[in-house]
């Protein structure tokens, strides 16, 4: 008796080592593009999720930017079925234009799979990102300059989100279709130089891996996980230290500089950011560089008043302490501060 | 009257921020290659230092690898006195061959600056490090999938190394040297495609700016900063946290398994690295997969009992702690912690 081919094996793997936290009877839901990552993602839990006591569907999302896109999610939901995930559909989105065109079609597509999955009751969703995905993606976050949360790349459970192929490689898991004897598609998007992500991977990843070494891939994914770790383990100082840091007792955030100064600045950056983030800071648009600013109050305070943050945000050095208003509002916040 | 041109008042402001902790009549020794950055760096300290009541002095090192590297150390000592530093010395080293050329070259070049330091009495020593300089350092790390602490990179200050030119491009250095009116050696390694780091200049980076965009070093350079912060901060958690991890009261470090398990991975892999040193495995062939595979011991124990280091030593969980000791003295370190 034969075993099957070793990058269907790997795949079959990998999913079975993502299920076995789920109680038997649970519906797993496969996202599926009908690309090959994720039709052997498709494939291998067919095989694997019903030898586990789990039930599978399966969920394909059409975005509407392309021409014939309905046609392909019903040819995608004909393959999930032949597979023998059921319930199997497709899931049309509007995509919209806040966050550029990537970003939009990211958020269209969680809504949908959220939505899919609370109305079939899954348990879990598996999405088909392989370590080249997630090495793409630190390159990506790399070239914003935003440090070490952002860094951390993607991860391999989140929720209900789960990433069974982060750790096999694309060529490998393009193998397993292969061998599964899956057709899979190719999405045009993936080599149009419009994209970001198709340019690290067409033009960036493969000079990389020749100039630095075949393992570039690898290591990229590696630090992103050990940069996770790190993220983690200093929100969790954040979190511990937050009610220390917090001063006065009136409206809005006012936070203690002495208190803040003993902290090590990557504690005090986030505690400010934070801060910053809840007198009204877009998250999106509050930059490290922002944060520096807000930190040099603290650290480096030569009696500069205030620092403009986006959203019309102001943080400000008090005395002791760190506030924060409106830029119409400082007179008011300088005001409560200066009665505590 | 007109000001200097805008790259050497750069150049200036630079060194004077990297000065001012500095007590009046304190040496300070600029490293000095002849290259274009260091040649700045010189020109600038030479200007800028004696203003601010401090002794300046120069220090070339010869590697002795390139035929006439005698030759051209006599120059730039030469260039250097007609700039002002004084004393003005070239050091001779013999570069080995452990780790690597690069690695080799970089020993024997901070051994040279340390002992001229030491042996004129110089409260810093300046290095021509620039932003892309740094931007590279971050891009060869990132090549080795090692993390946090490794990516952070050059620091600004380091004991008595200063290096005030990390913020500043390349090109603005450049820009400066030549406005200075001196003339700058360009040292063949750096286009020498065996080197990693020519790899990373000439290859690497500049597909990475016209995919990615322009701002890609400084971006690099800033991640480094961030990421150099959030290790600070976790050294210091695992700094506090040693005392309370460690069991037992016998020679060498048996680590309490269940107060492991409560630290956040990123504090837990800390101390198990720290151990695994203390126990004899050796810092530069200690990776993050051993670490790991150590932390499995305490985060993922199915009964494993040792993980394999380098240098022999050997990691084993014996009930709730976990010890240290060579793959030939397992038994005693057995035995030693069941007696306990």
């Amino acid at each position: 008796m034969t075993g099957p081919p070793p990058a269907v094996a790997a795949v079959r793997r990998a999913v079975r080592g993502a299920l076995s936290h789920l109680d038997s009877g649970a519906l797993v839901l496969v996202a599926c593009s009908g690309g090959a990552d994720s039709l052997a993602l498709a494939g291998a839990t067919a095989f694997a999720a019903p030898r586990m006591g789990l039930r599978t569907g399966g969920i394909t999302v059409d975005h509407g930017l392309q021409e014939g896109s309905e046609l392909r999610a019903a040819e995608v939901v004909t393959t999930m079925r032949g597979l023998g995930l059921e319930p199997a559909e497709s899931a049309v989105v509007h995509v919209g234009a806040e966050g550029g065109p990537e970003g939009a079609a990211r958020v269209a597509r969680y809504t949908a799979l959220d939505h899919a999955a609370r109305r079939l009751g899954a348990e879990a969703v598996l999405l088909g990102h392989t370590r080249d995905d997630q090495a793409e993606t630190v390159l990506l976050r790399l070239a914003r300059g935003s440090g070490g949360r952002s860094l951390s790349g993607m991860p391999a459970r989140s929720g209900r989100y789960l990433r069974p192929l982060l750790w096999l490689s694309r060529a490998q898991v393009h193998t397993a279709c292969a061998d599964m004897g899956l057709a899979a598609w190719s999405d045009p998007h993936n080599a149009d130089p419009a994209y970001a992500r198709s340019r690290v991977r067409r033009e960036v990843l493969p000079v990389l891996q020749r100039e630095l070494g075949p393992g570039i891939a690898e290591a990229l994914a590696r630090t992103s996980d050990l940069l996770r770790d790190d993220a983690d383990a200093l929100d969790r100082w954040a979190d511990s230290a937050e009610e220390s840091v917090r001063a006065g007792s009136g409206g809005g955030t006012t936070l203690d500089a002495t208190a803040l100064a003993k902290l090590p600045r990557a504690v005090r950056t986030r505690l400010l950011r934070r801060a910053a983030i809840a007198a009204g800071a877009p998250a999106g648009t509050l930059f490290a560089v922002h944060v520096q600013e807000l930190d040099r109050l603290v650290s480096d305070w030569r009696g500069q008043a205030h620092v403009d943050l986006p959203g019309g945000v102001r943080g400000l050095r008090i005395r002791d302490r760190i506030a924060f208003g409106g830029a119409a509002a400082e007179g008011d916040a300088r005001g409560d501060a200066q009665r505590t």
